[in-house]
């Protein structure tokens, strides 16, 4: 066994936030028998990959090697730890394995994506492990906002892993096992090689608040509302569902569920048992007969999604529900990183409608799901692992995360994705740097991050495109006019004219004056009527559009 | 004078922010004469502006009466207040009148447009006063975050407007005039009719701290850093420039200034002589012979704009200077809404330099250049106004604020843009509703927001676009085969062929099916074809691109 290494190599969630992806392997170099920690997506923006659908981190080197893979572990049912399961599971097809909660949610990716939802198993929680090929993988219970989010339990012939997943030190969760610091104890008791840990809130110096805080204020809040209140957190919070929705039961309020995703969690929750004593909803339309100020709204789309509940009742009617002056709306969550002007929009369109918007900024109405910096230090020393290494968090906070452990008296690494460690020595060592990156699901087609299609439309959307058309006879002379027909550009240009015919002429001139040997020539004659339509176009416009040219040449 | 009346229209900066642009009018209705408050842009955004270069206020209503104007007031040198008097002059040629550092930008904006910087008068401070009209305007020095910051005092026939343009109450503002109680006092004790009054801290519940109050953290922080500093705020906050300059100074670093915008500012500064004893700048040429530890950079680009000084140094070498593992970078400043990724990517840049970033999280290294609400409380109560007006915020802050002057028994209305307020009465009052809206500056030329310019746009970069071409005979039949060719979509779809292979045989199979009638009428054709277009893509890729469609005939 002399050779044999423990290695641990991020593909996705270390150096960025979203699309976790974690893989690790116990063998002789290059020949380590694999499991793979969670397959999670990231979300596109418009400013760096519109039209995208979903991200998914680029598991080539993993899909290579995928007979080496003994199994797949999903620690918690969040869309950046599980979304990308149904989507990667073909080129994997290693078993899968997560508890209850969270197998119910990964069965619906896999039925969306065309595989066996029998194919992910239901593991019961420490001490029960898998065997997994050189490891033995147990559930960890702990706390986060989302039912049954477990921590690893990572045995390997060199000593024990603990990988935290998200996670939090909520000793009285609402739903879900609360964090059981003599049970984390017990697992840290015979020594713990690395601790693979979330960084996610490094930067929060107070510890965390637990989620039975913010019931009392929610409480207070609703039951002192005049009209209808309606209110929006991330469905899979199913802890904060049920907080909202008993305060909304003992204001006298009826509570409805506004959102495919409010529906599908509550339901999720109650069937795989770990939400009990769901106030009763009642549906939309059963609502409409309901006095508005007898109704609490459970809303979908705290992030401003433009297309869930909460942005559509913003903007008016939705499905009988109109809010208005007097009435409340509560957003008890945060905003992320990147999503504020949508927020910030949907309370602009409720302002206009009268409606009061209540917010966290007290932070009255929402605690986060992840450990804050004291709770992370605490966790080192509880677990007092040999190493920690920082994961889940952008680069920032994975660096923070390292000092903080250094200032412990840890060892640590900064291993953004890519990095394979090697965790078999006293330190950890980083091996060597595996490509990574991200593929993008666009419409029904992987398109690699780097392929260039998305390049295209982002140019296409800040100079707009000019398609032209130039037909050659069979001599290779020019036959009529070229054509040219614009997208995303004004109409009139400087001159006072049409563009397209400016464009046109210029065009026209530019082809008139090439030689023979160009117009016998694709890429040449392609290459003069690009630069002419741009420099007709910037002498126009100010701008330089994309060109999309054809060439039809009469053999 | 019986009919004539007192109007107030926000035409930009009321219910939104940036672009602010107000109107107040007196006399008989429709044929006020008029003056108009700034001219501001406001910045594009790829997630509804892409491609656009500046956004200004859509000023058609104010235009069309350009022959009542009798002034143009710009209260102070943000972009969102002066930012389009170059690019709206023209079409209202009226004499401008600003302060002596404002009128020094505003004369660099005409001549950037080809307009006579001499046509803007510097004027000086109240009590001195412009006529224009049927008003009296004086500019009341006010604290704000760029120097010489004026209220406008609008003396009219039927009492006095206190327009305070953005402001805070700093008695200790390091550069340009303090807030003077006793002056503001003054102006209001003979009555004041409306208070139009900045909204944009109104939800901030603490009095605002004073420009002073940063210096001793700042200097603290640069004292105490080992390597290279470098620091970034707004170029234009002049007086955050010297506190930032003089720590540097004292720290026994040689302060070196990145990007245009700062070097013009610090120059307007010193050459309007609001700024005096800023510390000798060093040229980056000269600094390279500097050991980095008696460094100090101030750089442009706080919001994360990508092009800045910031942004560059972030992605390595810039000018000469790289900054590396113990250098220490500071954001004196706070990140506008919207601006969250763009700054997050820099920072997380500098991570993986191994540079620390200190930001404001702490309150420590910035102060905000507006008035908190209870310092709007304090304004309120110090000019005791007949009617309180909210302008510059979104629509929830205007709401907010006419509900805190409603609190403190000020009568007052929310007015967003193109709601024209008559003033002449005991209330506020909405007299009409003028259309209103955005010009976007696409390269050179004026866009209107609504043209449709942006929308196909947006739309190429969500869904791709199909370029296809195909040629008519003289019988108006098909000649060869159609021609595609795509741009931002997948080469290959779920068939395993070259997309443009397919959507050219799909498109010639509709057109094959096509009868007669159609063939012989563009629109129909290009109808088919389109639709053709859009369904062979949406089965192959699961999109359907936007279509260029163009029809050659051989007449």
């Amino acid at each position: 066994m002399g050779s044999d290494r423990l290695i641990y190599l991020p593909l996705g969630g270390a150096a960025e936030v979203g699309m976790n992806c974690y893989v690790y392997g116990y063998g002789p170099a290059d020949q380590e028998r694999l499991i793979a920690v969670d397959l999670g997506v990231t979300f596109p923006d418009m400013d760096t990959t519109p039209g995208v659908d979903l991200i998914v981190p680029d598991i080539t080197w993993l899909a290579e090697r995928a007979d080496r893979i003994d199994g797949i572990f999903i620690t918690h049912g969040h869309e950046d730890h599980i979304g990308a399961l149904g989507l990667l599971y073909g080129r994997l097809n290693a078993p899968v394995y997560a508890r209850a909660f969270t197998a119910h949610l990964g069965r619906m990716k896999m039925a969306d994506r065309g595989h066996q939802p029998t194919d992910v198993s239901t593991a019961q929680p420490w001490p029960e492990t898998v065997e997994a090929g050189a490891f033995k993988v147990g559930f960890l219970p702990v706390s986060h906002s989302i039912p049954e989010s477990s921590a690893l339990v990572i045995d390997t012939p060199v000593g024990r892993i603990v990988h935290t997943g998200d996670f939090k030190l909520d000793e009285t969760p609402i739903v879900g096992e609360p964090f059981d610091r003599d049970l984390w104890a017990s697992v840290a008791k015979s020594g713990v090689r690395a601790l693979v840990c979330d960084s996610t809130n490094v930067f929060s110096p107070n510890p965390g608040r637990s989620e039975s805080s913010v019931g009392a204020e929610i409480e207070r809040l609703i039951s002192s509302a005049n009209g209808m209140v309606a209110t929006t957190t991330f469905a899979s919070n199913i802890a904060r569902l049920k907080t909202l929705a008993e305060a909304g039961k003992r204001a006298g309020r009826s509570v409805v569920l506004l959102g495919r995703a409010m529906r599908r969690m509550v339901t999720a929750g109650i069937e795989t048992g770990v939400l009990t004593d769901f106030p009763k909803v009642v549906s939309p339309e059963d609502a409409q007969d309901i006095p508005r100020e007898n109704l609490l709204l459970l809303t979908t789309g705290s992030q401003g999604e433009r297309r869930a509940a909460t942005a559509q009742i913003s903007r008016g009617k939705f499905l009988g529900f109109q809010m208005k002056e007097g009435d409340t709306f509560l957003f008890s969550s945060k905003t992320i990183p990147g999503n504020e002007r949508s927020v910030i929009r949907i309370v602009n369109n409720f302002s206009e409608l009268g409606v009061d918007v209540v917010d966290d900024s007290d932070g009255h109405y929402h605690v986060s799901g992840h450990a804050n910096r004291p709770d992370l230090e605490a966790v080192h020393k509880l677990i007092s692992p040999s190493m920690v290494i920082p994961m889940h968090g952008e680069h920032r906070h994975l660096r923070e995360h390292s000092k903080l452990a250094d200032a412990g008296g840890f060892t640590s690494v900064v291993a953004p994705n890519g990095a394979m460690v090697d965790l078999t020595g006293n330190a950890p060592k980083i091996a060597e740097y595996i490509e990574t990156g991200r593929d993008y699901l666009d419409g029904d087609v992987k398109v690699g991050a780097l392929d260039g299609v998305v390049r295209d439309r982002i140019r296409m959307a800040l100079n707009g495109l000019v398609s032209a058309s130039v037909i050659l006879d069979e001599d290779d002379e020019l036959l009529g006019e070229p054509w040219c027909e614009t997208t995303g550009l004004a109409e009139i240009g400087s001159s006072g004219a049409p563009v397209v015919e400016i464009l046109e002429h210029d065009l026209g001139q530019a082809i008139g004056r090439a030689g023979r040997k160009t117009l016998t020539d694709d890429a040449a004659l392609e290459d003069i009527a690009r630069k002419a339509i741009r420099k007709s176009a910037m002498s126009e416009l100010g701008k330089k559009p994309e060109v999309s040219f054809i060439i039809s040449r009469l053999a």
